[in-house]
């Protein structure tokens, strides 16, 4: 159950819904997001809604029957569209592709990069400043100062930024030049980093886990939407599997499963999710016809010569051609709805 | 190594160059198909293919590293076609679409898919007249009269039959009914199966194992090729994996990788490999994106009174809307090659 | 629900029990076997069981809520025993060594195997004289010459054989040879297979499949039960997983759960569990720890000459010291009971 | 390439070693640990060891051919001995028992499980103080109050403590508290908490990840090794696989095989491994013969009252039991090697 309070509800007004509602028994919640005030009542009685309706103080109220509540889209029927500023929007009625490099490695590759973006009018660029690797003595990416000087070319040209956190103590020094927030595969049920990126007023994408489930992705999604931040968006990018020949296995089955169970835009990332770059681009077109509201590619102008995962990286030629199809896919897709 | 002897070629020079590979270390195999007649050539040895290339009676000569051979896009670059007749082909330059009921039932039920099929302009019909189920006690089809009952209806209409073989005595039983020959998901590696198939002068199409990996699947098609028989198709149909919330996680990873290493057409099955009735269009589109050469899906004019696969099967309205809209995006598929 | 018939039962008291069984909404499947006559009832109807007890013909009636029914725990307490003669026991009271081959190669490599097998007071040996193999073009196996050859050494020496069936129409000229008929992983849900080898008065052992779950492989057995043959043996020998540094997991979970399951003895194949010769041992003692009721192992004199699955084979001496552990294991479990 | 250097050598003979290593191709790691110092080169060329081996302040050099290095078998052949205090050693020549709940609930518990504890001879509780949970609303774990009733409790009964951190924010509130900290299978590659934990001067205890591979679960020990901490444990506890009969699939293959790859002590957690209470002792029987150096077992006084875990937590007299086998179990294996 989900009940919206209203903005001018009183506190004498929520004690009496949360009596009541603790009466019927449930467990209560409280959120307070940037957009809305919420009780979330964790229960199974079966009781009659209009008890708790009828109070004073509530703006809505909702039975949800999943387990989790909020991103759930049995209560909010309407996709979920984000705004980034600048006229940049993630979700419903937009197709989003996010583009850049798999590290971040300095001025004059990010420079190319944007300029490549621009190019092809591309709003959003990835890139990893703080990289997690497998072993310790690999690469682990430039690091804040990387970040600072991207973020200053990157606004001088008008082009968002997405980039993956990978714990707590980074949020706050990352917070003024990152415009999403990216919670990578191995950190999607990181619940702490989860829980701290709820008090932040920006975007956060959370990818799948390696070997994640849909509906443990959905409550990792929970944990953020219920800590305080509604802005969220949701990225498939291939599971293990025991097939050798792709680096991980791209679950598609997964972008119209999710659009049905929440309310979150969803985006595909096939760059790992198939890792052979010549077949990038088939899946990011497969994607958009699954019913994917974007999809992170990684390019580099001279995808040989990459810090990292240079074999699953476009160049910029086949980034423009990719680019191109994919929005005439999406206008063939928009015609279907 | 994979060598093309000349139609006209005598025996004693196939003699002269089997003796030369075994001289060179190599382990020969002859295989005599509908379109062609091979040696097969097992071996690592390094040497001057124009040591053999110059001998009488060989048409053409191809190294091929792959451990499988006649299947490999190695040494046939031109994706392969085949020929229903009355003008149906799968593979290259056309897109096909398989439709009808998981189960045969009956004459109406026969009878009111094929409508649907003429309505829509579909030529191939699936259906099953022997099932493999888990459970001995679980309906197994209608048998060899259903198929015969089912042949009649279709010819007087000029649709194509695609229905699974489950056992080498039925070959011969169903031949005479029968367009393309399928090899279920329980029998990718029922390989006297596949071997006996390899001696019918019809297609079969072989779909994935239940957790087949795709090099095994083109190991498998290896040994009808080997065996005698060119005429194949490949389908991915999902995979079995952790999670819960689809039947099998659909691989359309393996369409782009196959068209890669094969000259073989590439189906792909969305109803068993999502599972969920209304999602599989969303996937049928995906997979052409992805690549695919058609798309075998499962209909039933009342899919809740379907004898199996009910919760994944299509009625004829949900169908025609698919047809329609897999016909559009293969239009534009078509454009970006 | 299982029906046993008394063994005088006539077809006038049959009639009547299935009459009454429809009457209660069960579809009823007769299956005589080599120790029964069952009928057994598939439904969901509640209804007080005397109402069928006490019919006359009925030795005795057993509800089961599980899926499968002749092979499950829960209608035959007692853990099942097969007797291959000449006081060979597979099951309770009793642990099987399964040793031998691979392949079966020529004389002199089965004459060295049963001395190294009478060494040890082994009384089964395995090997493959029909081999199941991904490609066409690898070596398949002795066929039923090799058979027959292995037979006659064997016989004169006491010793058991447990092979490969793979088609069924090698099931009657190998039954002569043959004290155990063994289903590989790839055929687990060749059903039309597992339906012959139900006429069959001999022991099969299956294997489970590649990926298959534990119910699917009791399903496998329900087939064979449910066609006439109750001597069945179940063999887990590892799964495909994602894990690359074993040739399979070997889910050693299983053991237990089958135990639980199931009246059928279990058996365990940790050459192929784990697929590295010199840690066989530790999987196989483990396996005892778990449960199971004997092993089945590959050795070989000369495992770096086997023709196939060199790398997992045991020689005579680490053979040796393996059958000496299992069975001090299996004493200290004994106790454990 | 692992260089270990003298107790007493300079900086300026340091940076002699450093010099000739990258001279040589090398990247040079610096490790400074509890019992030594250490410089870790990752290079691939081939040179003449005693180029390197002969240069002043070098203890030994060594050759480690993996790519994680300290926690390779490789160089320190001899199995590591982790010493808790007051007796409790964990790792070759004797096998650890850690009992416990899933959660801390309170004193009474607490105090009933200790006894529990040393009735049985037992040394290490385990118990959860920060509870990992799928949903935001699930009991998140008593926190730090819990854990510091506990450890008033347990040093009064001498039992050391094992419990899981879930970031590095609560290592050092913890610190005081805990003998062994745990890092648990959703957090196996937070790098950060590993890096962390590095610097402390505790055993840490890492679960294998959800679906990690053997290899990501040593690269993971080698963050902590690096970072500057030996005392390190390694603990199988089940992967993620297709099959539902079990919580997970208990991946006994990984014990032998961690055994001859890493140095490091291996446990196994049989609860999580199959999850169902009556079948976790032959699964930690099992255990045993693999080689494993230890199981961390759920016990609860009445496990249908734990407040997490109750279906795989075994009461206190099938834990006495298990125990007792447990300990003729390790008996036997002994006399193996």
């Amino acid at each position: 159950m989900i009940i919206q309070l209203q903005p001018d509800s009183s506190e004498a007004q929520k004690s009496a819904i949360v009596s009541k509602a603790k009466e019927l028994g449930y467990k209560i919640s409280e959120t307070r997001t940037q957009k809305g005030h919420y009780l979330i009542g964790i229960g199974k009685t079966d009781f009659d809604i209009r008890q708790i309706a009828s109070l004073p103080g509530i703006a809505d109220i909702h039975r949800v029957s999943d387990d989790y509540k909020l991103v759930s889209g049995k209560w909010k029927v309407k996709p979920t569209t984000l705004d980034l500023g600048d006229g940049v929007h993630i979700g419903q009625d937009d197709f989003s592709i996010m583009l850049g490099p798999c590290s971040i490695e300095g001025e004059e590759q990010i420079s190319r990069t944007i300029r490549h973006l621009k190019d092809n009018g591309i709003r959003i660029m990835r890139g990893g400043v703080f990289k997690p690797r497998s072993s310790p003595y690999s690469f682990r990416g430039m690091g804040i100062s990387g970040l600072q000087l991207w973020h200053q070319l990157a606004q001088e040209a008008g082009i968002k930024i997405i980039t993956e956190v990978m714990q707590v103590s980074q949020i706050e020094e990352m917070y003024p030049y990152v415009d999403v927030f990216q919670v990578g595969a191995r950190n999607t049920q990181n619940f702490n980093l989860l829980d701290e990126l709820g008090k932040v007023d920006k975007p956060v994408m959370i990818k799948r886990g390696i070997s994640g489930t849909i509906d443990e992705l959905l409550y990792s999604a929970e944990y953020v939407f219920s800590a305080g931040n509604e802005k969220l968006i949701l990225c498939e990018r291939g599971i293990r599997t025991y097939e050798p020949s792709s680096r991980n296995t791209l679950d598609l089955n997964a972008v119209p499963i999710l659009k049905e169970k929440t309310h979150l835009p969803v985006v595909v990332d096939p760059s790992h999710g198939i890792g052979i770059r010549h077949l990038v681009e088939p899946m990011a077109l497969a994607a958009v016809m699954a019913g994917a509201d974007g999809v992170i590619v990684e390019v580099h102008e001279r995808p040989e010569l990459a810090s990292s995962d240079g074999q699953q990286t476009l160049d910029h030629q086949q980034s423009s051609q990719m680019i191109d199809r994919l929005r005439q896919t999406y206008q063939l897709r928009r015609q279907f709805v």
